[in-house]
């Protein structure tokens, strides 16, 4: 068995985690750090309008979110970026040239979606790294899927070293988990190594 | 006696239950997911002075928390809408229609409030379901007491399954825990299932 | 060896102090209950430009915090005041009077900044009562240094029980640990007990 001071180390350590963003790793792509997103290609930012400001049930603005709010921390329900269909890119300026090491997506617990279900959350997903804005291309980083029933928070190593060193990068939402209408990015982090 | 790895399951279980909104329940009378106050009733928002917004030493802007702020998860001291007296009255009108099953009520703990007492936190309160907002009356969903030493968050159940479905719920404000002055709402939550 | 009950009440009890603010002490320098920043003295704002606002990759703002975050509870990486070179100070009204008894300095963890590091985390500084704003020297309520390698969160106790009451508040940072140039305030909080 264990002793209590064990269990207050245990519990001390899981806190201390949690406070540091979750995941205990630097995150690149952070807006309130220096990043921001400057690019979106083709993809139609989708009117929810579920977050209506309305004066005594006069509706004044449907708002929609921009694509700003995947670099933002808070995830309460409806705090993300929604776009048309189960396709959406987004070209990420970094606070920093990094070497990118990993990359973290994260979605609302299925506990605090109605019915229990999420499926506007995106499925398969790739990271390219580019060298600049245009590039249509870039160097493909991983191809990934977010697993609908895993942990809301589910970080993505990325392959191989030698990567190289990039301060822009894209997220490519390829699917999402049914929706027919829309898919929602709550969050998206960027981890690596600082370029020297 | 546990062992260490039953230990970091119960952590981690806490853990999720608290990054699911503290409750695990889908709340929709959260403002970020659609929902709004659309109507105080007679209620008159008190000007606490508390959030002073100043430059320099000279005062620029008394601000006074709107009701919608009761729609917001930051319950920080002072993200509250406080209002005049001891009654007070907000109809919401929910992110979707539902059956409503609970409510959640929340304050500041103690530990946050200077002289580790909450006067100001609302005491005695009825939860009503409004099929229109010109409703009067509406169907008596539940009436209860907020206890000022019991945890800061609250749930309570609402009465009976075959309730109906509603889209507008009322919070009515019958009493404080002794403040002369003002009552002070930090949150309200409203759960349910979706209708069908 | 502790029982699964034991373990259950310390998390239970961790999860608490947790959302009382991480501290469990009214902090009367938080700005929603009401403290502002009133003077900065001749510390220079330092335009970090790391938290830039841009629309599809023109540069639109570029952000520098005010004084006014280190009274915000939001402490992801960027939301801090930064100020030229390693010394600066901030005159805090208090959201009322008090006889300090204690101050909290915060900073990023490590593992949330580049490198590793914090060189840009204040060092030593000193605390002072002002009966005024134009008080140029105050009461020393204590000198303390800021441990790099410690919890992200520092509480300093001032000394003496016989203080006197003050509002105002002054804290003075006299070094840093190495960023030639510029310090990073993200959070001051003020504790004590209410003025009778
Ligand atoms: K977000
Ligand atoms: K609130
Ligand atoms: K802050």
């Amino acid at each position: 068995g264990v002793t209590e001071e064990q269990v207050h180390l245990i519990v001390d350590q899981a806190l201390k985690r949690y406070s540091e963003d979750r995941v205990g790793m630097v995150d690149y792509a952070l807006e309130s750090a220096g990043a921001s997103v400057i690019n979106t290609r083709c993809s139609e930012t989708y009117e929810t309008k579920t977050a209506l400001l309305s004066l005594f049930g006069i509706p004044l603005w449907y708002q929609s979110q921009s694509p700003r709010v995947i670099l933002q921390p808070d995830v309460n329900p409806g705090n993300c970026w929604a776009f048309r269909g189960s396709q959406g890119f987004a070209v990420i300026r970094l606070s920093s040239p990094i070497r990118p090491t990993a990359v973290t997506l994260e979605h609302i617990p299925r506990a605090l979606s109605p019915q229990g279900v999420i499926p506007s959350a995106p499925k398969d997903f790739t990271v390219y790294g580019l060298k600049e804005e245009r590039d249509e291309e870039g160097l493909l980083l991983g191809r990934f899927t977010y697993d609908q029933d895993g942990n809301p928070i589910q970080t993505f190593l990325l392959e191989g070293d030698a990567v190289g060193t990039f301060q822009l990068v894209e997220l490519r939402v390829l699917s999402n988990w049914g929706h027919p209408e829309y898919t929602c990015i709550y969050r998206f982090r960027v981890h690596g190594e600082p370029a020297h």
